[in-house]
């Protein structure tokens, strides 16, 4: 199946305590679009300014490029600092320009995906895209803090039509208003009933709907509906593949997004082991991610260095009991 | 092999968000003894006042108490006030009483001890304790901030002879003065030259000098010497047991330390998978630790109840690729 990626597409400026870069190819439908063409064809679905050149970077990763909608103006830019550890940041500046009026309209074509991620942007924006698929067959989202606290009550539209909600672990005691982990998803899952997931559901081949929390550094939580409610416990906890250079942070949220989504649309495969199987791979894709300044690490990785790096952490986290 | 435990017994003071408790059996030679006696015949050594009553807890454990010496005046106390996510805590007062002139004294046939965990305590005593242990197989160490700052010098000497070193993320930073988890965990392997393991050296049966850094509900990421200096990546990365209600993490890092080297000692066996194992088997330990206040979980736990949790860890960590 092909993925459709909606999100934003941003000129960032990013400062690190060791390096400062300007003019980097950013946004969620960048980082996520990028990760997904490794396994499957991609769309991309945005806005960007008449300022806009980066379009060689999509077309060599033979990303369809249609959807991105081409206005007067400047795209949209945000300059983020971060702290020593890596992990905090601030935002400095964020200037919507073009992003400030986007209307996403799908192409007759781009209304026929069945995989669709809907990466960080506003909720109203999502519930545009939704409304426009056809025929859907399995939904990404993801979120940001500012929605959870200024646009809930479409996010939670959007959210109920979702299989896979895809959201940080600060993101997800914030929605939830819940510190532990294990009672925030049960909430957050009793709020997700995708109608096309519940007319296909077949326990046994799918393991939708499900929350992913990402953890950075240290891995992933995975919870679905039917599993998590039966023995209370999640489905998947991957801890993080430990990274000696980490140059910058920026995207690998969204990359891991992309990658999973990809890998859940070329596969088909919705079954809890393909979830997992989706998951470790996505892992390794936003530790690469991190490993260079925006997504020049994405732009050029390969399906083989996928794979060796997942040899490596399958012998690192394996146990016998 | 038996296992030697000294380190704080302790008449704690716990205060959570939700509960505050008196009169809790505590220290650091407690929570490691009573999770060591899971494995194999486990002694403690350490001081108490004349007004410790608590000794049936540890021989209903089957634990030799016949090593605590028990000193006119109080045992040492501790109060302490943990925050709303039960993670960071701040010491409200800390009484050392009969500890403030504790001299490890071990009896003849304590001296013939093979493992010996040596628990948070001043590294001075470690030391003591270390020069009366006549033919160690197996040496564990545990610190604490307070010695990374204060007693640095015999840290050092200590951990120069230390087989494994467990200790707490925020203290391996500390110690090493650097934030990344690879390049400290290279720094402080390059300090521990153990006479004992250097002799009977054998890699492919061997993985000591290992590092086993605790990084609480996210697990652990554990290193060695060999393993790590040849790819440069740690030799394990398990995660946390994901937990619904956390009552009162006191003593879990003593608790998973204890069970580590009291499998270590009952297998005898210093291979990597078998090093891996104790690391799951002290996992499942430290996670039923941190369910009841104090060591009243460990006091009544089985290996039956850690196999079962174990099996459901497996399957929730376990994926194909």
């Amino acid at each position: 199946m092909n993925l459709l990626c909606v999100g934003s597409i941003a000129n960032d400026t990013i400062i690190t305590p060791f390096h400062r870069k300007n003019n980097v190819l950013g946004g969620s439908a960048t980082y996520c679009s990028l990760a997904g063409s490794l396994f499957c064809k991609t769309i991309i679905v945005g806005v960007v300014g008449s300022d806009f050149t980066r379009f060689d970077v999509f077309r060599r990763r033979n990303i369809d490029t249609s959807g991105i909608q081409i206005r007067k103006g400047k795209t949209f830019t945000w300059t983020g600092h971060y702290g020593f550890d890596l992990n905090t940041r601030q935002t400095l500046s964020l200037k919507l320009n073009v992003f400030k009026h986007f209307q996403p309209q799908l192409l007759p074509r781009h209304q026929q995906a069945k995989c669709v991620f809907l990466a960080n942007i506003q909720p109203r924006l999502q519930l545009e895209v939704l409304k426009q698929i056809k025929h859907p067959k399995l939904i990404g989202l993801d979120t940001a803090t500012e929605w959870i606290n200024w646009a809930r009550k479409d996010l939670l539209k959007v959210l109920k039509q979702a299989d896979i909600f895809v959201i940080n672990e600060s993101e997800v005691r914030e929605f939830s208003k819940e510190y532990n982990l294990l009672k925030a998803a049960r909430k957050i899952l009793s709020l997700m009933q995708p109608h096309h997931t519940v007319k296909r559901m077949d326990k046994r081949t799918n393991s939708f709907p499900a929350l992913i929390i990402k953890q950075g550094e240290h891995g992933l939580l995975a919870f679905n509906r039917s599993h998590s409610y039966r023995d209370g416990l999640p489905i998947f906890n991957l801890p993080g593949y430990p990274l000696e250079n980490v140059v910058d942070p920026t995207g690998a949220g969204d990359a891991f997004a992309g990658g999973l989504m990809g890998f859940l649309a070329e596969t088909g495969d919705f079954s809890l082991p393909n979830l997992k199987r989706a998951c470790t791979y996505a892992t390794m894709i936003a530790s690469f991610c991190v490993e260079d300044f925006g997504p020049k690490f994405l732009e050029n990785l390969t399906l083989a260095k996928i794979r060796k790096r997942l040899r490596l952490f399958k012998k690192l986290t394996d146990f016998k009991i």
